[in-house]
This record gives C-alpha cells, sequence and structure tokens, in this order.
C-alpha cells in the first residue's frame, strides 16, 4: 500500500515529489504517419484508421438526428436528471467567467477596451473505452458554448458496433455540440487539425486522451493549432491536519488511484494517527471497488508524507502543484490562501474531489503532472480570444503623440513615429 | 511595391493569404544542444556561449545596482517622462484585467469561487540587436507586476562591452523586474527553463526573439515549461474605405515594413481611388526613412487586394486574422464588431498601430501568423493562474450527493461515488 515517507528533509523534497517521466519518442514515428495520411487522404484514410485500430467499417461518421433521439430514449430519467442539474451548476459558475466590456480612458482622447471572442471553431475529443466520459463533455462543451463558438466539434471512437454511447450522446446535445463524429484516437485529432472532406478543421483542440491522443495534439500545437495543455497522469493531493476524518480522506484517495495504475496519490498530514487510521481505512473500503486491481497497482506507488508542522506541508503542496488540492484541516480557508500552486482546491471534510469532478460547477480539466505551476484549469478564458480594442480622437493622438515619437525613435523606429507625426501634422492643419 | 490584387474570387483568398513558411528542422540540432549544454553544465555553458556568441568574456551575468544607477542617468528626461506616462496608461488598462473574487452558490450550500494567482516565477526574454526594446519590457513586466508574480526575470544579450542599453535597464527597473541577467539566445531560455547556480529557474518564459530563440522556446514548452504564444514574423493589415487617409494608411503600412524584410503588410480596400494614392504616398514617405532598405524588401512582399464591399473584406480580414488591424472606414466600429479573429483592432483614423505599441496602455505583444484565430495578445490573464475553490456544507454535500453518485456510477468509476456516499452516510448517522 501507500509509502510512509516520516519527516524528510526539504532536500529531498524533490526526488519524493518527482512524477513518472513519461518518454513519447517512440511513439512519434507513428502517430506522425497517421496525421500525414489523414492530412493528405481525408476520410479515407479516417476510414482505413477506424477499421484498424477500433474494429469497426463505417461508412459515415457524422452521428445522425435519428441515431441521438434513439440515444436519448435509451438514457434513464434519473440521469438524465442529475446530468441537467450538473449542466445548470456548471453553466451558473462559468457564465460568470466572461468579464464585461469596460472602456478605459488612459489619457484624454484615447479609448482603449478589451472583448472577448469565442474561438470561431473548437474540436472536442472524447475517449472511448472501458467508460463514457460525458461529465468530460460537460466540462468543455459549456463553457465553449457560453464563449460562443460558432462551431463546436466533438470526435470520439465508436465501439465495435459502430455506436457511441447514448449518455455521450445525451450530454452532447444537451451542451449545444454542433457536429458529433464517431472518430477516435490519433485519426480524431488529424481530422480536426486539418479538416477533411466531412469533419471540419478547426483552430483549437481540448481534451484527454491516451499517449497516442497526446502525443498527437503536441505534434499539431507545433504545427500552429492551440490545444487546451500539456497532459500527465491524473492527481491527488490531501492536506490533512489531526480534524481530518479518515473515512474521506481514504475514500478522496481512493477515488483518485481508481483513475488508472499510473494515478498520482498523495498524502501530506502533521498526524501521524490520521496517517495510520488512513492507510486501515484504504484497505477496508478498497475490498468493494470494481476497479480494486488498478486502485492497488496505483496505491503501491503513493506516498503519505508525514510533516511535523502544517506549514512546512503548504511548502511542499506548493513544491508538488497537484492537480488537485483537497484541504482537510480545520482552518481550511486560511490555508487555502496560502496555496499559489495548484490545480482546483477543496476545502473542508465535505468538500470531496469527485464533486467537483461532476458537479459543483468548477471544471474538471485542469492541469496534472506540476503544469499548475504555470497553467489554469479550463475556463471560458480557453475559448475566447481576448481582443483589445483602441479609438484615439484627433485630440487623443495630439495628447499622445510625443511620447509615442520619443519612444519610437529611442527604439530606432523611425516609421512608427512618422505614423505618429503625419497625423498631428494634418491635425494643425486643420 | 504593394503587389495590388483586384477583386480576388473566394476560393483565390487561401493562397493570396498564405504567408511564408518558415521550416525549423535545421535549427533543432543545434539549438537542442545549447539547451542541454546549460542543463548539464549551468553558469560555465552560459559564460561559453556569451563568448561565442555575443563576442564578449563576462564573469557576472546579473545587472547590479551601481549598473541601473550609471544607466538610469544616461537616459534623457524627456524620455523617461515618456516612459513614465506610457508605464502609467499600460497599468491603468491592465489593472482592469484582475477579475474580482465572487462566490458563487451553485446548490445550497455548495460555493464556488475562483482567483487570479499570480505565476511564482516568470521570466522574459528581450532581444538585443541594433535597437533597444524596452517597449517591450513595459508590455511583459506591467501585467507580471500586477498579477503579483513573486520572481520576475529578465534576460537580454549583452552588447561588445558587456552591458545593456540604459534604456533597458531603466525600463526594467521601473516595472519591477527583480533579477536583470546579460545573457542572450538559447542561453537565456535555457537558463530561465532549467536554472543555474545563478538564474532562477522559472515556470513560464516570455518575450520575442529570432529563428533560434523561437526554436528554444518551442522545444523548452515540450519539456513542460509553459511559454506565451507561438511566434511569427509581425504583420499588419488596414481595411479602408474611401474615407481613409491615404497618407495615414501609408505611414501605418511603413512602421510595419521597416520591422523587417520578412514583415508582412496587407492593404484591403473597396476604394481603388485609395489603393493608388497609397502607392504613390508609400514611396513620397519612404524617401525619409532610416531602415528604406528594409522597408523595401518588405514592401515588395506585400499586397494590396480591392475589393467589390467593405462586407467582402470583412470576410476577407477575418480569414486572414491580423497580428494588427486597424480599420479606417467610416463606420469602424461597427465594423469591428464583425470582427472574429484579430488581434488588437485599431479604429478610425487617429489610432495608428504604433500607438499601441508604445503607450496607449494596451498590450503589443501578440499572436502573427494567423494564431489570432485561437490565441489572445500578453495580458495579466497571462501571468497568473486561476484558480478554482469550492467547499461544501455538510448539508451541501448532501444538496449534491445523489447527482454525484449516478454521474460517477454510469462512468463506471465506484470510488468517486463512494467518496460521496461515506460523507452522507456519516452525516446521517450524526
Amino acid at each position: 500500500m501507500m509509502q510512509l515517507i516520516k519527516f524528510p528533509e526539504k532536500q529531498q523534497w524533490a526526488s519524493i515529489l518527482k512524477r513518472p517521466v513519461f518518454d513519447n519518442t517512440a511513439l512519434v514515428e507513428t502517430v506522425q504517419s497517421v496525421l500525414d495520411a489523414v492530412k493528405m487522404e481525408g476520410d479515407a484514410a479516417i476510414k482505413k484508421y477506424t477499421a484498424q485500430f477500433d474494429g469497426v467499417e463505417l461508412k459515415e461518421f457524422l452521428v445522425t438526428e435519428a441515431e441521438i433521439a434513439t440515444a436519448i430514449a435509451l438514457v434513464s430519467d434519473d440521469l438524465k436528471a442529475a446530468i441537467i442539474q450538473a449542466v445548470a451548476n456548471i453553466r451558473q459558475f462559468h457564465i460568470n467567467q466572461l468579464a464585461p466590456v469596460e472602456v478605459i480612458e488612459t489619457m484624454p482622447g484615447v479609448k482603449c477596451w478589451r472583448k472577448s471572442v469565442g474561438i470561431e471553431k473548437v474540436g472536442l475529443y472524447i475517449p472511448g473505452g472501458s467508460a463514457p466520459l460525458f461529465s468530460t463533455i460537460l466540462m468543455l462543451g459549456v463553457p465553449a458554448q457560453i464563449a460562443g463558438c460558432k462551431e463546436i466539434v466533438l470526435c470520439s471512437p465508436p465501439n465495435k458496433s459502430g455506436n457511441l454511447h447514448p449518455a455521450i450522446l445525451f450530454a452532447a446535445q444537451l451542451v449545444g455540440i454542433t457536429k458529433i463524429y464517431k472518430i477516435g484516437g490519433v485519426q480524431a485529432i488529424a481530422a480536426m487539425a486539418y479538416g477533411t472532406e466531412t469533419v471540419p478543421q478547426v483552430y483549437k483542440i481540448f481534451g484527454p486522451g491516451n499517449q497516442y491522443v497526446t502525443c498527437a495534439k503536441q505534434l499539431i500545437q507545433q504545427q500552429g493549432i492551440a490545444i487546451d495543455m500539456p497532459a500527465g497522469p491524473s492527481e491527488v493531493c490531501v492536506l490533512a491536519d489531526a480534524t481530518a476524518n479518515p473515512v474521506f480522506v481514504a475514500a478522496d484517495l481512493l477515488s483518485q488511484a481508481e483513475h488508472g495504475a499510473d494515478s498520482q496519490v498523495l498524502l501530506v498530514t502533521d498526524s501521524l494517527t490520521i496517517a495510520n487510521q488512513v492507510q486501515i481505512e484504504l484497505t477496508n473500503q478498497l475490498e468493494n471497488l470494481s476497479r480494486k486491481e488498478l486502485v492497488i497497482k496505483a496505491l503501491n506507488n503513493s506516498t503519505c508524507i508525514l510533516i511535523k508542522y502544517i506549514n512546512e506541508g503548504i511548502e511542499l503542496v506548493n513544491a508538488y502543484a497537484a492537480e488537485h488540492l483537497i484541504i482537510a484541516c480545520e482552518n481550511a480557508e486560511v490555508i487555502s490562501n496560502q496555496i499559489y500552486n495548484a490545480g482546483p482546491i477543496f476545502l473542508g471534510n465535505y468538500s470531496p474531489e469527485s464533486v467537483g469532478d461532476y458537479a459543483s460547477g468548477t471544471n474538471h480539466t485542469l492541469p496534472t503532472n506540476g503544469y499548475a505551476k504555470a497553467y489554469s484549469g479550463i475556463s471560458v478564458d480557453s475559448f475566447v480570444k481576448k481582443i483589445t480594442y483602441q479609438q484615439l480622437s484627433s485630440a487623443g493622438l495630439n495628447n499622445i503623440a510625443s511620447i509615442v515619437e520619443l519612444m519610437a525613435e529611442a527604439e530606432g523606429l523611425d516609421a512608427h513615429a512618422n505614423a505618429v507625426r503625419v497625423r498631428r501634422i494634418n491635425e494643425l492643419k486643420n
């Protein structure tokens, strides 16, 4: 189970907190060849790879209205109601992220403002596999819709019968996805990056995926297509003091561990009692989990760090920059103000990560692998360009002219100074 | 001079608007070897490359307080005053970009909020060469300072005497740069990406540079260090109707052209008179420019597109996604609301690009090469992580529990459902 490290020296932190490094060099050639084939041959290449990788021959990739209607009927009313409430919460939280336009007159007659404009065309990738990740459709689709993106394309791999899971289709129509395609893997990323006869080219691609999909996103990013953020295995860090509930902490660690054998699970606590009780609870709760074997593998790679003071824990947590941080401490809110490297922060004993994963309203597409030091999770910001505008009156131009001329000349840029000068001269003539 | 294309068919747009493609494959090996050397050998490698590429042997890279004081005394009072006013305008425009924290209760007892937290350590790169680009220090340093970044490192190549230009140092101290290093090129990017004995490692690197610097930024981005945005040659597009002033339009095109022979200059107009008058004005104004030869080269690669209706021009301008867009039309504001792909937009006859380049308050670090389709220019957003927070009361957890459980189970994630369930059971017991 979890390895317990007691009172490590600060110099040891870097090696204790080190993430596994995945080298994708071996994948690049394969992934590039699929990208190139789709770029050259379009739909024909997608048909070929779908047969090869997904094991199904498809004539059409675009999901029809009829397919969507059939799927909607298959989703239980309970699940529908839950998804609808989750969408309402996500929308309520995200709609607030659209900044209002405010005109700022920096000098008399010099008006500047900034407006969020939706990226015209975006692509969302949703992996297939054992579970249908419809929650990620909500987390990407809702902010895309709020941002005002005109074309919101979704790609997800078909199952062996050539279909998408009904919950995927229900979620997609609910959040206003404009086109849904039964295309998976690298071929999906290629289709959205380059466009094909049936799939429109998009300007930014979002969503999780396996190592091949991640590699494809990296490669197309180098070609100028924007991507949401770099990817890595999912992680949770729990910072717990003696007031934490070991049953809850164990449940949170397990919910992260079930994502996969490479999931990162970290417990930081100043209480040996909590550390020991959590270990016991992990064993108890583990028994009833369907993904038990996966969970054990993840836990075996996991660490509990015992620290002397919670302040040291705060520093350690900042050094780690977890994708999800749960603060199960008495003064969670005070501590949260001292955290500057983390994805979302869950405060107190009644804020488990899974609430944020599905329904509280915050986004669950987040920076892993320490990227929280520089990257934010997905928000409406991710789906807009913030365009600036400026409008000067002739008086405004006169007010600012000498500043621009002096600076431009000091940078050796004559023509920049001249663009102001010709307008000033003209103004003086009038 | 500019090539005039009259009334092109829509199918021709893509080829007319095509940017030059720069293939950096040949650079990768050289750049990677410099990155690797700095990563392995630290300051020793930087000393070696500074001698080799900048032609100067330096014992210390860190600029001292004494050097800064000496430099400040060398900057003219006029230029100082101009820079100080520019900083005031930039600060006034950018400070408004810090979104206030607002707690949103998405369901009773489910509180969510979002806070902007400055990226702890950032690095700014400012190229050397013929002109000291101190204006870029303002454009990066002011938002970094507003964001609350704790460490703001600046690297810029030393001249042959081992110094930085006084205006660089004046601007740097003015906007709160915490450490200034006399390091240039790929070795500067490497120093900030990996850290050395004297240069701290940063989490995100900003700033323009030549093809080697650009390549280095791409490579370190793949290693998980964030960068501001992809780079490309600078561009301006002017959309002009018959009310435009050809003197002003020519001056604006020239101010872009003087950036370099690879600068992109595009005029789109529905007035043949304007097209012809601008050509004449270009020739007139060109004569007095110090960078005349560079300008001629850039203009020879430039295009004027004559269109039938301004609406067609709007569509064309959106297809191009210019780094800078000047709307020299009677109803500039109405047109600007129909533009969704552009960096900043300059409205009307008295809003030249050079005003935004230096002093109006908007940022001048912008997406070139069509990246404005997906990327924004630099703002305070670029220097913060937007961290989300959530705090549920036990009642809040109960209100949302069944939604989370239903969705988690439908995704096959037992332990996610369990993390909510154990809390609910506990609550019922109490």
